[in-house]
């Protein structure tokens, strides 16, 4: 009888951990050899990296420990394609994973049906609740790795002059010309709790679920939209150090930022660079792709600031929002008239990535997980902030409220807005 | 009758001033012209800038708005001192001062005692609160620029091969040849109360007092030892990758970092260069300057962990610690006895700043103070990490227990060391 | 008459850019998409890279300016694959033409293709010898591209710790187990010719042919052998600085090198790695891949110095030698059974580049040819050294006795080696 | 007798050292120790680095090897200012020169005092000519560095906003308000003989003399002068890529260059930055403070070309120009109503070094001196450029014909300029 459940639940994860190794393969099948080979940046790393190292993954936790008799596909294959896993050896420098010509796409795509069959194999046994949980992670750590291949290929193809599109995606039309002013939700603050909690699948940093205090606060209904980002630039918001965070000042002199990544202004028209190419931007969508200190400055203008990690999950916590996705997500076949750029939504869900002024750090009582698996989260927690909610590329069932996204404060590649928020 | 109160304050006012302004003539008095010269470091600065800088502080914040017909000593340095106010022009740039021979040391010297003259004069006029809190900010802001110049000119004699000492300053005997271990002092936790309140000094950033909620915690009665470091030396503590966040071990490999700064290892036996010179290592002296990387591994190794800002402020308010200095002081009179090096001590202020685990930010419901004087805190509330306490090259009622101090992870050249917390 | 001689130029013309064009295209066909993109550092140029521009130079010189109505094959290909000719407009940054995943190798195939048919169409007009000049230019040029795509595949390759090989390549066998000692040809010096004139092809920078005074010399019958450069690394060659130039000894300890590019020790056996693989160092093949410094610095420890180009030239004309290739030439159909790496020879050209003491400078009389095509070989006559010869990968037909190569002394990805010279 | 004449030499070449030690601490005296002590950049050194510097050549290659019971004054010393002789140790890296506050101006004073004391103590003994050719080649080493300090001193100064000069000295009127045009001396070419012979002092890079061929050439009378230069300015010298070698334009470009060095432009006026501080550009001063990629690019503008060393000697001995100085050189007490600022002048030596086209290389026969010694000028035989005559900076008695001076391309802190020549 308990063989016959596992049975039924190895069916279930099976048939989840094939969807979402399918769904990478299809997330890579508008690019090109070349496409997946370049790295535009150190923080990006090519598609084949990514298609690679997801399987990695499964090998060198899953295959190599638990499945009896499992060959490594490649000898050489542990040390290129681990990440940051010291447990596992000196990873292959991370800044140079563009200069890997070999393994071609061809190997990879042998390499992920390989780790494929021997991972169908091992879930057609009985597994002790580690071995699985382990397994839930790999399709978690995988769709995780979906976001990053889209967010990097995104920026290899901005780098490029022509400027080619991922895929061929219409923008959705907004509707109405132009949208209500903000309005705000309030909180009186008190003792809450924030954190997960119970037999759902969460990443370790989620935990443990622990109770916070806040001040009474107010939320924003709906992210900063472009218009509203126009009109900082406009009041020469790139422009005035009073409004920036000091190194967030050095930054956007030294970089010469003026305005959110992948924007250009074309003959006095402001457009913008997205997966299905660029267009002229859209007033209503939100904000995105700007780093912490944009954030910040652009709510010091606004008089307001940013949330605090808990102020975000508490607000969503009331709101009941679970997951809101937007129509044109390059990820959902059934949005795919759609291009992948967000707009506004009332959800706080899905859209952007919502910077928080929370540096991101552990939780009281967290434990790393155990083994070499536990570097996956720890041992990131300093000089990053956390991001909430999740963005037009993150997977379907892939976000949660507890979710913590994090990256450092001058990063904004990724797929990042913000949500004010104010004292009350 | 409120004159004569007046008058009454400014002559207490007027002697604190005087007196914060000659501490820092006595602890240049030791250096040469080109002692005080040098920038070892773009964080370090030379001695003299110091000097010039807080004298700027009182030109441009007091006398320049404030006095009738005061004459700015030089035209050029409103530019050239200026640290990183923006609302006063650009600064001239931070890791350029080592360049500047002109102005000497004269020429500074002779700026001081302008300054000082003018802010007498100053002083005698019936003053609004604003401006008595400016000059009141004015020498706390000149005690923070004592500490800092200690705290450079060790590292200018440092990277100096030669390892001058910049004063003959005798170690005081640490009696007992080995410590008893470490004792906890435990905590129940619940809604605490921090920051500052009432009409006593404090910076911005130590406001406003609000509530916070702790879960219940032990922190350690002293901060670890010399002695307790050399234990994790030489457990690997420098090799081991799982001990580290990951930005840490990216930082002390590409540093080549084995042991705090200032220690080296001659014939087998660890040495340390101090304001006194180079001697052998008092396994009793709390261990200094270490990294926030650096002791959050070792924290990771002993299995405890740093405690975070609102315990260690919860802890000492229980204690009743409000400023402990030991014997050894470069910065007071009656200790000339003793060298800069810190010792154990079971009061939470005094002999090493202590790293916390929490970012530095803004409390909840901190407002900038206006105005210029208001870059002062506020716009570095990102990429560092609070200390707490003080050290021994701290000037006397200086330290408080809700005042926050604040350096990136990586920097050591600050007088840091760590004390142990854990939960319970 | 006129025309039927300028037809049957034409065709011979015709024939000889066919055959070229084609040979750039088999040397490209072992290499993937992803092996046709990586930009190993910045000096080296993706595969794909070369493909194109050598197309680029046939369009921007020859068809838009003499080929009614051609329309050029990709608007934005001016700018992509322009290398470094001002005249035409800044050009895309060297060092980023890695991150170039489009145009891939199937629309660089169209390119070239469109090329060659628009090229085809010009020769069968009749052309003025100006036209006819810079065809017999692009045709040479194209094939400096041919070695250049070879040996920047070969660092692309060396890059990837895969080491794969480009071809499958066998490495002849030297026969002797020992070569004799190497012998020297004398020169009495005295007034020389050296430089190019006639009807032949050369580059610019090969004239004017003029006269320069020679003292008395001598200059080994044969290049440096590996036998003989590891004596030199066994008598610590790599650790003594008075045998190094002062920027050769910054640069040796700075990148850490001790042996050549491309030698690595396996178990106590020296390997390199060559475009067929890693194998086992022959000692009778001539040393390659070695700076101008590391070249200087075994002349140096030999009792010897490198030639100046003048006395190269004189040695060569004098022995008759014209363009010596070996057997295992990668470019040679009939020495497919051979490797890239070159064998000792006592021809003066062909196996490796010999670096030369001359400093790459105009020759007396010196004119840069008229045009944007003028920036050829002019603007680089400063910082780099003049190397004779030819190697295992330059293109059969393309060797000359007055050919001036040249690199920065601290280049040495391209097939250098050296002969001795010393004076009598 | 032999005693009695090797006394009188003696006593000359302590006249002569003892000048030259007094001239080096005349040329400190207007300089404090903060002055001093600064370093602007990796290639200047600090004036008491020189001073020590020049000491420590004394000490190492005379006193300590040739002085019975020599003490040296400190152990250190030999390690601090070697400043790149191997043989004698690792030296103390150069870029971090300016970070030695100690040892202080007295103690170098002192240093100074001490090695001279000794050196007058081995004067008064019967020397090798061993002995005395490194005494001589100590002067000269020094008068070298009486130049380097000059040019460093003038870069630390500049580099300070408040553009201090280093002494008040008058700029001489030039009388004539236009300068005639340049006029040509023409050189029929043929065997030419360059180099240094005979008994007089020259460094070992100046020897063999040796035979050169010579085409015919044409050599102007004149340096080019700030008019004529800003001429070249005004015709978009600097934004014409055409008109620049390569790594020139990539130079001009990234530094931002569009003047010499020391120019800068005031309301529509070109001044330019002396030792005697800021003032108008002279139009009929020579120009100076260019790079080599400046000069070329004039020549090449100005439809000329930089003469090589062989034709600047031949020109120069044909000339009888021995070493032409201009009233106003710092140097020279009777001229010290004018500034540092050089002038034209018919002479080929003495108002600014002239750069030539040759790169600097062994003359044909080249042996270094022995020892370590030898480290002086042959290790830097690659990567620089001739330059030739003197300047308004060189100590009188220093320049000589066959005077070779080099530096990299793009320096032009040294007082630079150069000299038109063509082909007839």
């Amino acid at each position: 009888m308990a063989d016959l459940l596992t049975s039924m639940d190895n069916v279930a994860l099976t048939s989840r951990f094939l969807g979402t190794r399918s769904l990478t393969d299809s997330l890579s099948a508008p690019l090109s050899a070349e496409d997946q080979t370049v790295q535009s940046m150190p923080d990006v790393s090519p598609t084949k990296w990514h298609r690679a190292h997801t399987s990695w993954f499964f090998e060198t936790f899953l295959l190599s420990p638990s499945l009896k008799e499992y060959e490594p596909f490649h000898p050489a294959y542990e040390f290129l394609f681990n990440s940051y896993y010291q447990g596992v050896g000196t990873p292959y420098p991370r800044d140079q994973r563009g200069l890997l010509s070999r393994p071609g796409i061809r190997d990879i795509a042998a390499y992920r049906s390989h780790v494929d069959r021997a991972m169908e194999q091992l879930l057609r046994e009985s597994l002790e609740p580690e071995t699985l949980g382990l397994i839930e992670l790999g399709i978690h750590h995988e769709q995780q790795h979906q976001e990053l291949l889209l967010m990097d290929i995104k920026n290899v193809l901005w780098r490029n002059p022509l400027h080619p599109a991922y895929a061929s995606l219409a923008h959705p039309d907004h509707g109405t010309p132009t949208l209500p002013p903000v309005t705000w939700t309030e909180h009186s603050g008190g003792i809450v709790e924030i954190g997960h909690q119970g037999s759902g699948f969460s990443f370790d940093n989620e935990c443990p679920r622990h109770t916070d205090l806040l001040s009474p606060f107010a939320i924003a209904d709906r992210p900063v939209t472009c218009q509203e980002w126009l009109a900082f630039i406009d009041d020469d918001g790139y422009q005035r150090p009073e409004l920036w965070l000091s190194d967030g000042w050095s930054t956007i002199r030294s970089e010469r930022w003026d305005a959110p990544l992948y924007w250009t202004r074309v003959d006095d028209q402001w457009h913008i660079f997205t997966l299905g190419g660029s267009r002229p931007i859209d007033p209503n969508e939100p904000v995105c792709h700007i780093s912490y200190y944009e954030a910040d400055a652009y709510a010091r203008w606004a008089g307001a600031r940013l949330p605090t990690e808990a102020e975000w999950e508490t607000a969503a916590s009331a709101g009941g929002d679970g997951g809101h996705f937007l129509d044109g997500s390059v990820l959902h076949p059934t949005r795919l008239s759609g291009d992948e750029t967000p707009t506004t939504t009332a959800g706080l869900c899905g859209d952007v990535w919502a910077w928080t002024s929370s540096s991101y750090g552990a939780y009281p009582g967290f434990e790393a997980a155990a083994g070499t698996v536990g570097e996956y989260n720890g041992k990131f927690m300093v000089n990053q902030y956390v991001l909430r909610g999740g963005s037009c590329v993150t997977p379907e069932g892939h976000t949660r409220i507890t979710y913590r996204n994090f990256f450092p404060p001058s990063a904004r590649w990724e797929f990042s807005g913000l949500r004010l928020a104010r004292n009350i």
